[in-house]
């Protein structure tokens, strides 16, 4: 809850200022102003008073008065901040807010001084934002512990952000819309609390139903997914997230590794944390209001009540196109609307009452159609007609919205002429938008917000995996001096999976490789066996279909020359003689480290599907098995997998289990920094899939990398 | 120009009423207050003078005062109208204003009248707008010839609506932001004055820089895309589409009729035509305003100057996705802006001039960053901080806009705290957005309309194709009472265009198909030939892979059979044996006719690419060869026709040929309906491409189906 943060009984400005305009004065002002009922203590090294109130030379002659202090805001210059700090600690201080400047933001000393905050925070049991931010607010404490100009209206959203610039630009917003906040929180450089740590605090904080965050980055991706999952459950998270994290300059080998970028690992994250992504800070506002003053409808059939058949027309296709529906209304309600409405007036959705409809007409259609058991939200339309009422329509409006409960959305489009009826809406907390298409949009979020509380929380299946194998093979690469692991040992792991593999054996001359090769079935695949050798195909290491005896101890001879003639050195183990599988599709799977949120898991069609089209998907580890159904069925060309137009159906199921097995894998195994798969052969439906080559690269460091 | 419209020597107004709040009192209240310097006469049956103007029973009684009226405004009973438009006729009126409802909106009748309104017109050379609309207004010539309650500003943007109601939105937004037009037009029913006319009034319209459209169908879809590609060329259209209007219950059986809807059409048509299509009310204007007061920039390079480090990310990420380029700035401006900021300034664009700047530091960087030639446009952020003077910044920013002449657009987000530097910044028509993304957004549509004015008008290349033999080929396919072309008669038309195609030939016994497919080496395919069967491998009767002799002889025998069994009647004209050509990969191409736009053509990658991931592209023939090219780019797997990946590059030109002769071939013979080449197979670079199979639909129409 952070109670001693939100709601201290007592508030202490470290580095309070007489002068105006400094920000020591500026934050002492704004406590003032704000009508904060607890005490305030000013401190200064040198003032009597400053704003009436009494001075303290420091924290210690405050409680030596036998005063507390629940709550420093902390205005010094960087280089004292962490003594300050220790003092707030030695003082029972619960909580700070460091507003200071100075820190990561100006190099590795920064960064380390934050450290300590933290540490010391740590130890001390304190709660502390910043350093480097704008402060918190909390209207419903009339706490106004920042040096922003403005107070937020008390409200049901508690919003964090990354940027302290944008507070402030969200703040006047906010002021101009209506909106209220429970909280508003700039988090700063985050060097103790962050996302994270306000999350757990607002999950059961009744005075928040609503969370909007603007963010940059996430400290820890898998927790945050984790709790956001479980809030979105019961209240929606709002967010826009910009820039992109450059992941950095680590080569990348593998597929997932050149389409896996923090772009997707953000998409995956928010999308299965239920987390709905705003991509402006208008857009947000479009959402939150939304969100925030209308109940979430409980389906997604949309009527349309308009005097103009344009902007009806453009509300309709927006509904088509955004994935709600137009609604059908019922028998009985086109009834009434026939004998409501004069006879020109279109009764289907959308209902057109006609360019000289007053207010009357609008109430009379808005009390039918609220009605009408086949509706679960209404967008009014209103374009300024000479005739028009745009605030007594407003009012039908609100009264509709009061008697019927159901979610109520309105665009009445234009200027000064329907300002009059934009503010009675927004001031009784009806959203008005300026286009249909906005309102709509803001309809789709809340319908996508309510179908996502509907499913259940993620279960993660276990499979009976063999870990001791896997270990074994992991431990025998590295006393090796490898990080790589391909073909023979890969095979070892695909096994310990349980994942089918082709027949093959490591042979060790042409003889043997002719002998299993008849033994197995001809046709054959051969690839050189040899620890050195990345990228078999490129040297003419791997050749297919070989269908004879006398071909196999060939083609032995061929690679191995081949081999040693590219790389003199090589240790060559002999060849792998495989048995050449048919399928009927293949898959790549693999997986890539996030570094803020970890094990990427990527699926795609094999071939083309990948290369050229980029038709692949994502989700974090670890994942439910309707997450990984979705990530088959995400893909553009999934139709190929279902079957259609007479193509037969495919075994998902093999698919769905082997990306579970994976997402296993990867979260058992974090020492696993890179995985693919490919390809994985697809049989059809009820004859499995199996697993024809795989590679891994682990960590470097040889204790297991721990995401944390 | 129609200046008899818009720049009346004297206006009538009949139905001119005494009573206020009727239509006929508000439109002569309206020419009245907008101050329109020619005569004005109220006509009306019985009144003597209405709002101090002497009025007339008739226009007759006008002229024989000989006094002229250039202009009626005709706001009667529908079934009174033609009748007085015969009467403005007569009396040497040369335009009107149709306000009167109840024409082809209530059924017939109505559209029967407004054909005679048409003729009527035509006949005397009279220009007519209307019926069913709100009006004219022209504020160059003080004319509200109207109903609105308003009168815009005087501006540049000549609009055309085709919703009344949506004019009345549009007309009360543009006053809040102060944007002024040239002409205002309500299109109502169009029954004589159209969109295209109004594109050929204002193409050299001097008062017009901007043309601004809401439209929901187009009458002469050709010609519309013909003029509008010219005026493009100078002077930007930026145009709202909303409604499906749907093709109609045609059956369609092509490939391309199930893709090509009405949306496909009017995408295509607005690309080859240079509009810009806004999404909604809300866009259009945030586009608009920017095209109307800002010069288009000279290139795509962005530079951003912004007190806040969130917001610039946010425009960078826009930046990017919206396909613009983060501006590098020059090493002079580099330096300079080293000298100008602080030390903890980024100086690196976007330019963080840092929380604390006031207007000063935003003058001194924007003076330095608009003289970098590196830069084409610059885009201003301000966030609300303590000490942000946003009035000042602004003026700083127009002062940089009118010392550089570069293109500028700002960001200053907030709401209350900012109203005085946006106020100030929309008066000197400096567009201001509330978030970066939209400013990038129409910075973006500036930017395509600049590469767009840049080309040349297209050239409609003009192949030597056989025509005599087509027109023979069609002409024995209706005396056949047939419409359906297909196999060997629709390879005489792939030949009539030079377009290559395997070597076949119509056997008619088992023996001379033997003997044929020797002469022409195995393998080949053998396809049933029958007039009557339309999908021959429904009923298996076509063969692929045929490699021997006897094998043709078989397969004679049993694709007969089946035909014969599956349809007893069907006349069986023998069996098309033909080579068997493999290629690198294969390609459709299909045409189908838009009701609005006529021949929408297709192109797609064969098999799966069409049929599961609908990777297809359209464009309206003709069209020239660079839209052929941007044919194949277009396509998502066009990589595969590139050559990526060690893929080789494949005959690009010779499908850009046929595509080209498709187009000519549809635009010269009107009478195709429908066809689909498929596949068309494609071999290597250098070596051409094959249709392999072809299908032709004609009209019913014996006579040519002229689309206009």
């Amino acid at each position: 809850m952070l109670k001693s943060l939100f709601f201290p009984k007592s508030v202490a400005v470290i580095g309070a200022s007489q002068q105006p305009k400094k920000l020591g004065f500026e934050i002492l002002a704004n406590l003032v102003k704000s009508g904060f009922k607890g005490n305030i203590f000013p401190v200064n090294p040198t003032a009597e008073n400053i704003l009436g109130l009494k001075a303290y030379p420091s924290l210690n002659h405050i409680i030596t008065e036998g005063l507390e202090v629940e709550l420093a805001v902390i205005a010094i210059p960087a280089k004292a901040v962490l003594d300050c700090l220790e003092q707030c600690a030695l003082c029972g201080v619960r909580a700070a807010v460091i507003i200071s400047a100075g820190f990561r933001e100006t190099g590795h000393a920064g960064l380390l001084a934050e450290m300590e905050i933290a540490k010391l925070a740590d130890q001390h049991g304190m709660s502390v934002v910043g350093p480097n931010c704008l402060g918190i607010m909390v209207p419903g404490s009339c706490l106004n512990a920042s040096f922003a100009a403005d107070m937020p209206i008390d409200g049901h959203v508690a919003f964090m952000s990354q940027s302290g610039a944008l507070c402030t630009s969200v703040l006047d917003m906010s002021l101009e819309l209506g909106l209220g906040f429970s909280r508003f929180v700039s988090l700063g450089n985050k060097a103790h609390l962050n996302e994270l740590d306000f999350l757990n605090a607002w999950e059961s904080d009744d005075d928040s139903k609503v969370i909007m965050a603007y963010l940059e980055g996430i400290a820890n991706g898998t927790k945050f997914i984790e709790k956001a999952r479980k809030i979105t459950k019961t209240k929606p998270i709002i967010a826009i997230k910009s820039g992109s994290t450059n992941a950095g300059s680590r080569a990348v080998s593998s597929h997932t590794g050149t389409l896996a970028g923090s772009e997707q690992a953000y998409e995956a994250a928010f999308k299965q944390a239920g987390i709905i992504r705003a991509n402006s800070i208008r857009h947000i506002f479009d959402l939150i209001i939304a969100f925030a003053w209308q109940p979430i409808p409980a389906g997604n059939r949309v009527a349309v009540i308009t005097n103009a058949g344009g902007p009806g027309i453009m509300a309709t296709d927006a509904i088509e196109r955004f994935g709600l529906r137009v609604a059908g209304l019922s028998d009985e309600t086109l009834q009434k609307l026939r004998k409501a409405l004069p006879p020109a007036a279109s009764v289907l959705n959308p209902v057109d009452v006609l360019g000289d409809a007053l207010a009357d007409r609008y109430e009379a259609a808005l009390g039918i159609v609220a009605k009408d058991p086949n509706v679960d939200a209404i967008l009014t339309i209103l374009t300024p007609q000479i005739m028009t009422e745009p605030e007594k329509t407003a009012e039908a409006v609100l009264k509709a919205s009061r008697d019927s409960g159901k979610t109520m959305i309105a665009s009445f489009i234009g200027g000064q002429r329907v300002k009059a009826g934009h503010d009675l809406l927004m001031a009784n907390h009806l959203p008005n938008y300026q286009s249909p298409e906005l309102a709509i949009s803001a309809l789709q979020a809340m319908h996508y917000h309510s179908v996502w509380r509907s499913e259940p929380l993620p279960v993660f299946e276990l499979f009976a995996i063999d870990r001791d194998k896997i270990r074994q093979v992991f431990s025998r690469v590295r006393q090796d001096k490898r990080l790589e692991i391909g073909e023979s040992e890969a095979r070892e792991v695909l096994q310990a999976l349980d994942i089918p593999i082709p027949l093959s054996k490591l042979c060790k001359d042409p003889e043997e490789a002719a002998d299993f090769a008849e033994s197995i079935g001809f046709p054959v695949v051969m690839k050189i066996a040899s620890p050195d050798i990345l990228h078999k195909t490129d040297i003419g290491g791997v050749r297919l279909g070989i269908s004879g005896r006398q071909e196999v101890r060939d083609t032995f001879d061929l690679i191995t020359l081949r081999t040693q003639r590219f790389m003199p050195e090589a240790d060559i183990w002999g060849c792998m003689v495989q048995k050449q599988v048919q399928g009927n599709a293949e898959v790549i799977l693999g997986m890539n480290r996030d570094p803020q949120f970890g094990p990427l898991v990527m699926l795609g069609l094999g071939g083309i599907f990948v290369e050229v089209l980029k038709d692949v998907s994502f989700r974090i580890a670890p994942f439910s098995r309707a997450e990984a159904e979705a990530m088959v069925s995400e893909l553009r060309s999934s139709a190929i997998l279902y079957g259609v137009r007479g193509r037969k159906k495919l075994a998902i199921n093999g698919i769905v289990e082997t990306i579970l097995k994976i997402s296993q894998l990867v979260t058992e195994f974090p020492e696993i920094v890179e995985l693919d798969i490919n390809p994985l052969t697809v049989f059809e439906d009820g004859k499995g899939v199996m697993g024809i080559d795989m590679r891994l690269v682990l960590s470097s460091q040889n204790q297991e990398f721990k995401h944390d």
